[in-house]
């Protein structure tokens, strides 16, 4: 087995509970601003539905590389109209720069404290830099550089995604394993090359989550957390 | 005066001394491999001096952007044929791979580490991201992110460096300083709405050097070291 040598982390649901998160600034937004039927935890998952098609037109190639905030911006819009809620522009930035102040899990700062004695570490993910560098200055991420779709100019899963940032690094991609809590991300890194270390995170969706609660793959690592598979490794 | 909220460094001469440190690698090969008449600070000189013409290539327009990483590798096989010294491809790939190696000057590392409790720090360097990130790790540079020509596709002193990576980071160009130790690098920063912070590093060159000894423009700081530029701005 070839030496790993990076190791490339999903961001959203992996390392940082976005749902939670999220559902706690749209809550503050909510009960201040509006009256509404729906929950901040269906107006997180609304959001978050429109993710993937969102990305879906610039990997389709029918749309040019175009930040996560921006798509974050124009997703948002939606469901505020889907509602039929208002909001001030400011508080439309305010929310898309939620996504930026995301919290961890318990486990994610400690693993990547230890993972980082023996490995590069770095985000591979579809949030732009200024994204993920302020979430990093928030909450601690102790990243060794800002990597993901921004640098590569394309979205995961495309393996673009996966093959530029190993070359950008200047290593094989047998050297580098994502660790991702997303089956599908993991099928297409292993398609590239990498080695695959999963992370369980059976309540990113909430506590009736019935998708990724068990590896789907021939993966490297099967982990239950960030720290979990820093024991693994011997860090 | 706006509100500086982002700090981008200049790298080669200005948080690391590239001279002191390339000539200790070219000793430990030219003195187990070769016999020459070129003195290793030669040979550091005689390097760096091809490094503006190499980029000039990419900035011109006649080539595409080139990782600095492949610049200073043929930069190499130049001098190595100029001065009559045959390297293994192994030996000159370890060689290129001296300046991932770099040393940093006494002030840098405390100063780095002081400004980042106040501002977002980052390299805004030539260097490719695999260099700065490696470099980084082997001295404990405590980057937010690692920025460059890499991430931005072209050099310095060409404006678009200096605004795409202000784009980037979603600040105003007045809201960045470029931090530098050069005064041809701080005169494009401050054509593209830049603060400008100027550090004395008067042996980059040598104890004879004769450049940016005194600050030539209006800068928005003078500074003797990064310790003494954390002290004005009150980190």
């Amino acid at each position: 087995m070839t030496e790993i040598k990076v190791l490339l982390f999903d961001v959203f649901g992996t390392v940082v509970d976005w749902r939670t998160s999220i559902a706690r600034e749209v809550e503050s937004i909510l009960s201040e601003e509006i009256q509404t039927k729906i929950t901040p935890e269906d107006f997180a998952d609304q959001w978050r539905a429109l993710y993937e098609p969102s990305m879906e037109e610039i990997r389709s190639g029918r749309r040019g590389y175009t930040r996560l905030d921006d798509l974050h911006a124009e997703s948002l819009r939606k469901i505020l109209a889907k509602n039929n809620v208002h909001l001030s522009a400011e508080k439309q930035l305010w929310l898309v720069h939620a996504w930026h102040r995301l919290a961890p899990w318990p486990d994610s700062i400690s693993g990547l404290t230890r993972l980082k004695n023996k490995f590069v570490i770095a985000p591979l993910s579809n949030g732009n830099i200024s994204l993920l560098m302020e979430m990093a200055k928030n909450i601690g991420l102790p990243w060794d550089a800002i990597l993901g779709a921004e640098v590569v100019q394309t979205y995961k899963p495309l393996p673009a995604a996966y093959l530029k940032t190993a070359d950008i690094l200047g290593v094989q991609p047998s050297q580098c394993m994502l660790v991702a809590a997303h089956n599908f991300d993991l099928h297409a890194a292993q398609g590239c090359g990498f080695k695959t270390g999963f992370v369980r995170r059976s309540t990113e969706h909430g506590s009736h989550q019935s998708t990724d609660l068990t590896p789907s793959g021939n993966w490297s690592y099967h982990s239950e957390s960030i720290t979990d598979l820093a024991d693994q490794l011997h860090c």
